[in-house]
């Protein structure tokens, strides 16, 4: 007699992103006529690089051909991608090994698969909002209890908060966690962490034997100077830190899928000396994973050099200019907004203490513009809504144009 | 103070393949000068067919255009997709929904995570020999207990013997189980099960509210008349069977990575009704993936119709044939063959009571062939080496002289 994971029941809700696909195509098909203006999810635009394109299709050129066909790679993914990696790392001082680098499809399955090679009773500390995978896939695999509706927060967790009094970026957790997420740049507040403020985690992990696993998929999108694009830029990061990144919004890659995650030899824990947590997440990519596409990997690795790297940089541009004219946008209907600057995420603060969802609801209906509730991502995201700078120019200024004339607050 | 998973530390051994590459690079090492013929792992060899490359060639132009770019898909696969699929199926008289589909980047990495859906208190029925995967996966989610090194066998699993009394198709397990994994055409063994074997597994389930995980990644190699495609071929399967199946060996996508599962809706367990499981593994997908990659399901759609389902035939016949050479050339040196008919995989017995080890050894020593190991799979698989069709003819020729002229048995 199969039983279910009972810990499915546990979701609060539908994963954020299919609720607001529903909420809008209900909207839709009340409104048929009415031209949706979409900054919601963080979905890029724009064409690939044509370095990618080339390099993909010399790929596929050489599996047409028997001569030069492969068909499985690594599980770990290829060894020159690999090391391709490892030269983009060292521009930024920080020196690693082929053998730290795990190619995958992405760093969502990266981001919800890591927690299957830690113990089921690990304290999970998470920022308060998040990116919703960190929290869905520990409460599937059982590291809480459960939902307390009340105080919009699972049981068992510890969340370590994100508010405009700390300016997005949370202390620290004052008791002890065995595992810690962070994200820099920030999805969904577009907060970004000095060194400084890294450095206290890194002691603080360093301290209690914690692991963090920092999530840097938006670090190509740091313009300011002075913050670090990896963990491992901050001192004894490699002891106590895992680091995702992927190349869907740095170079256009959400559909073609690629990314990759950094599980350092020097990394150890309480019951794993150094090299252990790398081997084990080395035997759970080759036992529950086959690599990334072969020509995925091809794109990846144009895309990290030469004419692919100043192209993959021209989109950042492109979305970072779109992100301008939402932030300057929405300051001149006289909402309060964070982020925008060294992230493609504008996190707004709703008027007049409305909750996100009616914030959501109201941008919908008198504008036509979909954004997402920053509720979705946790209690302390409740009040804000993020919005995206991923869309075509013109859309862009569209929706701005639209909130402009017709958002009454 | 974190801590990892336990589980990992129970699994017997390295991963078959990895550790097949271990010895045979070792090998290399002392003999530089040898042409290693590779027959071991099932890896495609062959040119992907032309209308593949083709239409994956245009999506990366529609890719290229800002027009015609598209970024995420849908977790679960692009419609066109699945209901190419659900037309695939209906050729067999099958009739399923498109979302009853869910598009992969593999049927191992399907084969791994499925579990996931279940409690860690089911008990699971493994075939012996077995595809690792079915094993490993459940091992590190902790449904077994200690590795018994004195059976080969995991406490707590349940292991449906292979051999070659039954033809190597077990019959149902006597006591009762939660989860039954089958495969067939079969890894290692090449067995293919009748309707009326398949229909004992079905009738199994139904009584004991079990659901089985049918891996069917081998489908297209059936070329006798009688045998099921699908598990849902059998009446009731939809009920109690989820089924895998992948572009991997099919249509060469082993580097491209597609593959795709079906939870029908009428399908139910003890604590599920019709419905549940579906929604759980569409939960599953939507929290831990992102969707396969839009270029490879360009690809696949291409591969089930018109010329590309053509051409990816001719790949299968080619492959058949190489089979046809091993089986009759094995068969010539006097060893006891099995599969290789309805299967890429012929299934060898070793001479003389040799364990599978030694007999790797020995093709690899004398005779420079690379084969798998039978105990790899399963302590029932003792004693036997899979023998893969997967190979250039030239290559394949070559080995099979060099172990009609080398070993002697």
């Amino acid at each position: 007699m199969a039983t279910v994971n009972k810990n499915f029941e546990k979701l609060a809700s539908g994963y954020l992103f299919p609720e607001i696909a529903r909420r809008t195509a209900v909207w839709q098909k009340s409104n048929p006529n009415a031209d949706i203006l979409r900054l919601g999810i963080g979905n890029t635009t724009e064409a690939l690089p044509p370095a990618v394109c080339t390099a993909m299709h010399e790929k596929i050129d050489a599996l047409s051909d028997r001569a030069t066909y492969s068909g499985y790679g690594d599980e770990q993914g290829d060894t020159y991608l690999r090391e391709e990696l490892v030269r983009y790392y060292d521009r930024y001082g920080v020196c690693l090994q082929a053998s730290e680098f795990f190619i995958s499809d992405g760093a969502k399955s990266d981001a919800a698969n890591l927690q299957d090679i830690f113990s089921t009773d690990n304290v999970v500390a998470v920022q308060d909002p998040a990116y919703p995978v960190y929290v869905d896939s520990n409460v599937v695999a059982g590291r809480t209890g459960l939902f307390d509706k009340n105080r919009g927060r699972y049981n068992g967790f510890v969340y370590l908060e994100c508010s405009e009094e700390n300016g997005f970026i949370p202390s620290p957790p004052k008791e002890k966690v065995d595992l810690i997420y962070l994200c820099s740049p920030n999805n969904p507040t577009g907060a970004v962490m000095t060194k400084e403020q890294l450095k206290g985690f890194v002691d603080y992990a360093l301290e209690n034997k914690s692991v963090i696993i920092f999530d840097s998929a938006y670090s190509e999108y740091i313009t300011e100077e002075g913050y670090p694009r990896s963990i491992y830029e901050v001192e004894g990061a490699q002891k106590c830190a895992i680091e995702i990144n992927s190349f869907s919004k740095s170079s256009g890659f959400t559909g073609v899928r690629l990314g990759w995650t950094i599980v350092p030899k020097a990394l150890e824990c309480e019951d794993a000396k150094a090299g252990l947590l790398n081997s084990l997440w080395n035997r759970r990519q080759c036992t529950f994973f086959n690599g990334a596409s072969n020509i995925a990997q091809a794109g990846g690795f144009a895309a990290l050099s030469g004419d692919g790297y100043q192209q993959s940089r021209d989109l950042i541009d492109y979305y970072m200019e779109n992100a301008r004219l939402i932030r300057e946008g929405l300051e001149r209907v006289g909402l309060t907004v964070y982020g925008g600057v060294n992230s493609p995420y504008i996190w707004a603060k709703a008027p007049n203490n409305m909750p996100s969802w009616d914030f959501f609801d109201l941008l919908l209906d008198s504008c036509h513009v979909v954004v997402t509730p920053g509720a979705g991502f946790g209690p302390a995201g409740e009040g804000f809504v993020r919005v995206s700078s991923y869309g075509h120019r013109e859309n862009v200024e569209k929706a701005i144009a639209s909130i402009e004339e017709n958002l009454k607050i």
